[in-house]
Order: C-alpha cells, then structure tokens, then sequence
C-alpha cells in the first residue's frame, strides 16, 4: 500500500518532463507531512516558506511535525500580499538559506497561497542551480491552479509572472481542512479558476461547482475534497499534455487576456479573481461577437460569475487598459490573442487553441462593461 | 548535407534531457551565424548579449550579420568582468529585453566569455519562464567550459554560481578565429580547464596540449579549432552523461575544491584558471599522501601548470581559506570533498567520484603552499 493510499487521500497524477508527480487531496494531510515528504525526496534538510499570515497558522505547525518526526527543517517567512512576489524577495530568500547552510540535498517545502507557492518555487528552481520543492497550498486558489504544473515565478516591472522558471514539484499536499483559516474573499477568489476549468473542459465540473458554491464558500471539507481534486485533474491532463505552454495549455488562459489587463490597469485594486471573471464574461461576449462562442454564453455566466467579478473601480481608464493587452504573453505578431469558448464546457480549438480578436472588438466591449462601472 | 557540415566546422554532440545540441567549432562560424541560429530555433527576434569588451570587438559584428540576413535583432550591452555577475545584471539585463518588448519567440545570443555565457544564459532560462539561448563563446575557457553541459548562473555574496539554472542551450558556436582578439593572460586562464579535461580523462589530450601550448597561446586557429573539439568531446561526454550532477559530473571539479577556495579567500585576486591550476596540484599532492593517486604525479603535473598557476597572493592567510572549504557545494555531511586522480588522464571513482579528505590533510597541504607564497 502507497504512503498516499495509507493516507485515504485522493491522488491525481500529472506527467512532466521530469517525471511527474502526485497531487495529494484530503482532510488532516497536513499531519502527515513528514512520511510524505520522505517518500518522495532524499532530503537531508527542509526549507519551510511561507508568508507573514500563514506562518503563524500552517508554518508553525508543519514545522513542529516535522521536527517532531526527526527531520531537520527551518521556518523562512517573508510579508503576506502580491507585493512580494519580486526578485528581491527571492534574493532575501535565496541569502537566508545560504546564510543557514541549506546545500544541495536540501527540499523547499512552501506553506502557502498561489504567491507563496510560486515564489517559493523560483526560488527552489534557481537554487544551488536547482534543489526539490514540495508545493503545500493552503488557498484554493493554490490548490487548484498555482501549485500544480510547474510554473515558479516572480512579477516584476512591466509585468506579472514574466521573470521565472518551469519547475515541477516533487509533490503538492492539498489539505482542504486549511480552507477555514482562509478569509471568506479569498475563498471566493480561487473558486474563479475552478469554474475556469469546468468553463472550458467540463460541463458537469461547471454545473456541480455552482450547485455547491455555498458548501466550497463554508470550507465544508469533503465537499471541498471532492472538488479540489475535480478541478486538478482538469488541470493536471491539460498540463501533462503541454508542460511548457507550446499550445494545449494556452486553453488556461481563458479569461485572463482581458482579465489580466483590467487586474494590471486597475494597479492590482481589482483581485485576480473578479478580474479573472470578468475577462471571462467579456471574452464571452467576444466570442460571442466573432460568432464562434454559441450565443447566449455571457448571459448563462453571468449570474455565477457576476457575485465573484464585483463591480470594476470607476478608476479604471480604458486608455489604461489597451497598452497591456499588447504587451500580453499571448501577443503574435504585435497582435492580441483570446481563447474563446465554443460554449460553456468546450473551448474553440482556433489557431493553436486561441484566436487573434480584432482590436476594435475588444475595445468595444471595454469601453462596454467600463461605461458600466 | 547539413547547415553544420556546410561550414566545415567540427561538430560535437552534447545529449540532454531537454534534446540535446551540438557544439560546433571552425575558424570563421561567426560570419555564418545567421543560417546556424535560424537551423535551431525558429525565433521572431534575437537577442545578443555582449560585455562592454567584447561588444565592440564581436557583439556589433554579430549585429550586423544578423541584421544583413535580414533577421531582427538588437545588442545589450553590461560592464565587463566577473564583478558584474550578480542577480542585479540579470535584472538590469531582463528588464530592458522585457522593456524592448522582446516575447516568447524571442532567442538569446550569449556573445562573450564565461561571465556572458553564464549570465545571459540564466537570463534565457528565467525569462518569461525560459527562452532558448545560443552560447557564442569568445574565450578558450568559454569555448572549452562554460558554454557546454547548461549551467547558467550567479554570483552572490556567500559565494560563486549560487544561483543559477540549467538551461541547456540550443548550439554553441565556437569560432577560434576570435581567440586573437583575447589578451594574453586570458588565453592562458581558459587552457587550465583544457589540461583539467586530459588531467581527469584522458593522458593523450593531455599530453597533445603540452606539446600545443604555444600555438595555442599564439592563437593558432587550425591547432586552437582541433584541440578546442577535442576538449569539448570529453566535457560533452560527461554532462550527456550525468546532466544534473548527481554523480559522475563531479569529475569535473577536480582541483576546484582547493582552487574555489583559495579563489575566493583571494577576494578574487587570484584569476579562476590560476586557482584551478593551485588546485590541481594541491588535489594531486593530497591524492598523493592519502595514497589514492600515483606517487609523483604533482611533480609531473607541476613544470606545466607552475606556469599557469603563478604565484599565490601574499594576502591569503590559511585562516581565511578553511571556511570555504566548509561551505563547497561538494560538502556531504559537514565534511570537505575532493576529486583524486589515481594518475594523469584517470580520476578515482571514490564514492560517487569523490572522497572525503580529513581537513587537517587539506589545511596542511595549503598551509604549506601558502608558507612559500
């Protein structure tokens, strides 16, 4: 019997260049931590991260059992919020574990949300030219999507995520008990890139999470469980399809063409999440406008999507907007890319999984839901 | 026939997880480097990478042959020397690739010796999560070292290539014609590594090169271009070997226990191939006493490599030295390794291709060498 099934968790595999790996879900993982982490790494020592607000809540504790299972660890936190997901965190990181002696047969274990895990990971990825991470996501959003197919990265300047590194975990243990620790407004910020998944790959994952949004917004954890491990294996097949984002995986970023240039020109006031659902209702629309999305797409949304999208800030200048829907990592050619469903459940197949959206188009339905604001 | 054969140049094959590349080596492969790049990558522009010395001399000419294929590129340009390998050039580096809108069809053109190679490696391996990267080395320890086997990376404070990635990269193109335009001392630092090859692997190449060593530092290109491939194939074979040194890679780092220490605790007034060649000899003289490498072989080693390793600066007191034996990144379990001959042209296999050497053995040994400095 696998350490894994010893633990009565559900495991989703994904494959990976490197050699794939297991994500774990299930209540009280969290305890199990040490034989986890001993099945899956030769590690003589552990490099806890977590962020200012997690560890005093998990930190503390998965480095207690770590310790108390005999193993040497260290705690390393940096400040909670988005602002410190940047290359100088990374550096403060990297010199910390230098500075305590952490070598080559060393793990980064990183307790966290979607910035602890991606931060954490980068800097697993660059040190000593690469030593193992084992991916711990306490957030939904985390558990769903940041810690599962690699992606380690930092933003920067002109942009998020663009300075960063491909870099597989060794494990990811989602314990979907942490969900009640989590403020009520991040829950509903990570469920965004579930229905994401059940929008493009799924219809019945779409319509069970919106029948059982009030139990996933409660933290029930079986229920959670359940889905958790739903929408990873959504992501774990896309992933394991096109680890290095050369064309399937483009699918996952549906919503985030015009998501991501709402979320950057509102100067981050606007979370991921409702920036997210809202590229997704107006990607909708476009679809919907180029006659490739089925008709009436945005008005099945929009009462699941609306509640998590919120209003856009008034602040929000279209002039604003534009610039960085140019800049966007799907950009071909100097033009603007979206992915755009067919209908809820099926995306369109397009040109490399993303068809190019005439300017004037997107604007338009800028200016739209701007106007509205 | 193929773009490689076409040039006449000597093609070497480096196998990786990632696909593998060739390192191809021929006097006059610069002014071909437009149908080379475009033979491996399929980029929508390129990025060259230059120091402020090699810029002028190799960087622009690099520009301008692209530019006449009718390829889309652009020069950066960072301030020459090893001072100028930190995490702050890489961010200065990234941010202005990232600032001329360069995407992810974009390749990086490393036009330089080891501190390019290294550093614009790692910014092709970190940015936008990883672009390909064509290493043009212009030195003989780049064209010999540094380009090959895919370590990119870093300096920080607690010490050399910390921080880093492997990242493979796409071809290495090595023209020996550009070796005339490298100062003299610098020749010299780069065949250290060349006699280190034969040293651990093979007698003949090594003998070859001590018979060459004035063509070779004359520049001689048709000599430079056979001695430079026969080199590089020993190094390919190792790192197709063992890619992420997990084992036999070590091989590689004979006389760079001793020689990174004494490099450092020099504050880098000692050149890298000038420590390399203290250490080698002091890795054979501690061979020698714990009676694994061929009594004799430091003196057989020493009327060759006394002229590459000069003299040790008066400055290095023993004291400064030890600690960085304790933090090299060959330390298993608290305690120094090195990598032994058992005589000129065969490394020990040790346990995994080192052994532990007793540090009062390493501390005499350097406090003797440096009592003659």
């Amino acid at each position: 019997m696998s350490v894994a099934e010893e633990t009565g968790a559900t495991r989703v595999e994904v494959r990976s260049a490197g050699g794939g790996y297991d994500v774990l879900v299930g209540p009280g993982l969290l305890q199990r931590l040490p034989v986890l982490l001993e099945d899956v790494v030769d590690a003589g020592r552990f490099a806890i991260i977590s962020d200012s607000n997690v560890a005093p809540l998990h930190g503390d504790a998965a480095l207690e059992v770590l310790r108390e299972a005999g193993l040497d660890a260290a705690l390393f936190t940096f400040p909670a919020g988005e602002a410190s997901k940047t290359r100088k965190s990374w550096s403060i990181l990297t010199d910390e574990l230098l500075e305590a002696g952490f070598g080559r047969d060393a793990c980064v274990v990183a307790v966290g949300g979607g910035v602890t895990t991606d931060l954490a990971g980068f800097v697993a990825a660059t040190y000593l030219r690469g030593i193992p991470v084992v991916q711990v996501p306490t957030s939904y959003l985390a558990m769903i999507d940041a810690s599962v197919g690699g992606k380690t990265g930092v933003d920067v300047k002109a942009g998020k995520n663009l300075v960063g590194a491909f870099h597989p975990p060794r494990l990811v243990v989602a314990d979907p008990e942490v969900i009640s620790t989590l403020p009520s407004g991040e829950r509903a910020q990570g469920l965004v890139e579930a229905l994401k998944h059940g929008a493009i790959l799924d219809l019945r994952h779409y319509e069970e999470l919106v029948q059982e949004l009030d139990a996933l917004l409660d933290a029930n954890p079986v229920v959670a469980t359940s889905l958790i491990a739903d929408s990873v294996s959504l992501k774990a097949a896309v992933v394991t399809e096109d680890e290095f984002e050369s064309g399937y995986r483009q699918v996952l970023n549906f919503g985030h063409t015009l998501g991501h240039a709402l979320e950057a020109a509102s100067g981050y006031a606007l979370g991921h999440g409702s920036a997210v659902a809202w590229g997704m209702l107006l990607e909708a629309e476009v679809g919907e406008r180029m006659g490739i999305t089925e008709p009436g797409t945005r008005a099945r949304l929009e009462p699941v999507l609306s509640p998590f999208a919120g209003s856009l800030p008034s602040s929000i200048a279209l002039g604003e907007v534009l610039p960085y829907l140019r800049t966007d990592k799907k950009v071909r050619g100097g033009k603007p890319r979206v992915v755009l469903l067919r209908r809820i459940g099926e995306v369109d197949p397009g040109t490399r999984w993303s068809h190019e959206a005439p300017e004037e188009l997107l604007e338009a339905v800028l200016r739209e839901a701007l106007e509205r604001a």
